[in-house]
């Protein structure tokens, strides 16, 4: 049995997967591993042997607390997908060989479902090779499509960016005497709970968003022109939010009615981007209202200095969990989270196997969309509010939150 | 003299500009005045005698809290040019006419270049008219763009958000081990005070922005593209920072080197907008690198959450100063801030004559500017760190900013 640890990042970043790394460390420390090595760029950083020792690097407690505010990936990341060992088992042969050159003998991966897919397929191989070493997957995404976890760490983060934005932007959007549309872009290709938090905006004292458009219902850009009209006779300033991924009934992004040339990078990959600033001609040339498009773009996915502490908390307690499972002896299991009562919230972490979790992706309910008046119902929202309660306080020095980095 | 103040937001919305009317408002309070009215709308409400009595909206302490913590306008606000009184006196006489009947005594004005330019003609026109109604000018805009004034309130919130923004940028562009740019596209048409903000971000923590693309310079595509391959051999992963307002040497603005037709709105007027999404395509396409556009459009103008409590601090006492000047006889004057020194940071308010300041626009002085490698200059650095110091707690309800709405 190796005495040491090993923990990646992998796939996009969020503003809390660091604590989530930091929660890993720190169990693991107090589990006694010997060294806590870090992969540099996941996976496919660790077959070229990019390895740093975190017992060095995150040595004082100031450093991991830094690390718990600092956004994105601070091991960096990669898109990496192990083939099937059954098919092609070299690079499994490399990366176990390298495992055990460090005397690793638990190995956490800190993602979404890509990411489960590697612990899958790394505990299915060590199983099928009678390696030792112990696998066990932390959850992490903005997305929120991961299956059987309540909902994931990055979610809540991501989802109280969106509604302070969307409340500012509401409060910049009234402050003429005229009719205006300002359409929000917000991530999501398949499964729409980012777009949907932008319903936790809507309160006394802020109007939100009057349409919330996510890829799960079908969108018909002329029955959307129509709603916005019907709205406009009672709020002349409206914003509306919605989803980089929704799609006309062909199965078009809506993305692509606009210039779709624009849209495809060097390497013939299709953006999905430019649907709110489609929509928002649209509208203008339709309705002959001024128009706004804001895209959120990255800033969703890496706003730490707005990170809802709840789920930072609950990043720190699943990497934690991660770490106290690993040394209990479970292999090719997930962190889940239970939500065990939602107000007060409480919440707390399980396990499940893998094979349960990895490539399937939860989109939102249809049962919680309104999806005549483009609208969150209201169990959306007694899912959502927990996750965004609570602040974090920035290091500030100089003005601007203090981050770490290797 | 009337026994009245009435107070009134113009122009763009800043994160502070409900600051200086809670300034205005407290000062005149403590000055006794009767009744203090705002203006909805600015001086186009007022000419349709769209008033409110503050004394009644803003009757308890909390609510000047939340109007310190409230971006954009309070009381709405106009893009309205008054005419020449000279030419055509007749909205003048609608305007004095309704503040006669208020019993009016002290006007206050909030607001950047155009509503300077309002406050000069109503107390030119005051004067002629041998009317005692006096007119202060509280200064204000993101842009920074001001005379006199050493800097504008709502200027160093709207700084401290590109800082942020870009460092969190930073750390996301450097997650996947390989190439890419991220070009962030900042606000400024002419004056290059916003961009170069992002120069804030670099520090010991932070890679920062490695080119920083200003309107005050002529911005050469080709050189562009030179440079950042140049940089990329050094950092692979790069963010950059350009003003939408970026030039070619024929007078061209860079958005309008792509489809210049998306670009122009129902009303025929031109958008600055597309200038990151043309040049990541221009990168892309030049340099097979991996690009992305990130532009922080309104979010930067907006942003109450993270507003600096410096900048919010001397909204508040430029709305005061206003209010005593007023009360000590003055018109025909703005508020300006006179800064005593840099670290530690002292400043003051002082005033000037309405003249000196309106109509005028004060751009980045080129010897803070290194032209040759895009980068700002230490000087502009120690100009505006202390601008961005210290934060506002946000009165968080439910895991959102509270604000304050008419």
């Amino acid at each position: 049995m190796g005495a040491n640890a090993i923990v990646g990042q992998s796939g996009g970043p969020t503003a809390v997967i660091n604590s989530s790394l930091a929660g890993v460390f720190s169990a693991c420390r107090s589990c006694g591993a010997k060294t806590i090595y870090g992969m540099r760029y996941g996976v496919q950083g660790l077959l070229d042997e990019k390895i740093v020792d975190l017992t060095q690097t995150l040595s004082s407690t100031l450093a991991v607390e830094l690390l718990q505010r600092t956004p994105a990936t601070y091991l960096g990341s990669c898109r990496y997908k192990l083939p099937d060992f059954r098919v092609d088992a070299q690079p499994y042969e490399k990366l176990f060989k390298i495992l055990k050159k460090y005397d690793i003998g638990y190995f956490f991966y800190i993602g979404g479902n890509d990411s489960m897919d590697t612990i899958l397929k790394l505990s299915d191989y060590a199983m099928e090779t009678n390696c030792d070493i112990r696998f066990i997957g932390v959850p992490k995404t903005i997305d929120n499509d991961l299956m059987i976890t309540d909902h994931t760490p990055g979610y809540g983060s991501a989802a109280k960016y969106i509604g302070i934005t969307v409340k500012e932007l509401v409060r910049d959007s009234t402050i003429y005497d005229m009719k205006s549309v300002t359409i929000v872009e917000i991530m999501g290709r398949n499964a729409g709970w980012l777009t949907a938090a932008a319903a936790l905006a809507e309160d006394a004292d802020c109007e939100g968003a009057k349409m919330i458009c996510l890829p799960e219902t079908i969108f018909d850009p002329e029955r959307f022109i129509e709603q916005v009209a019907a709205l406009q006779k009672e709020s002349p300033s409206l914003v509306i939010a919605v989803s980089e991924g929704i799609r006309c009934a062909d199965g078009r992004y809506v993305c692509e009615l606009g210039n779709s040339d624009l849209n495809i990078d060097p390497f013939g990959h299709k953006y999905l981007t430019g649907t709110a600033s489609y929509l928002s001609r649209l509208v203008a040339h339709k309705l002959r209202t001024k128009t706004r498009a804001v895209e959120l773009s990255t800033l969703q996915r890496c706003a730490a200095h707005t990170a809802s502490r709840t789920d930072v908390m609950e990043a720190y307690q699943s990497g934690g969990a991660a770490a106290f499972a690993a040394f209990a002896g479970k292999t090719g299991m997930m962190v889940a989270l239970k939500r065990l009562s939602d107000d007060p919230y409480q919440c707390i972490t399980e396990l499940h196997d893998i094979h349960d979790v990895a490539n399937y992706e939860k989109t939102v309910p249809l049962h919680w969309i309104d999806t005549k008046n483009a609208r969150m119902n209201k169990e959306f929202l007694t899912y959502a509010r927990p996750l965004i309660l609570s602040e974090v306080n920035p290091l500030y020095v100089g003005g601007l939150p203090q981050h770490i980095r290797l």
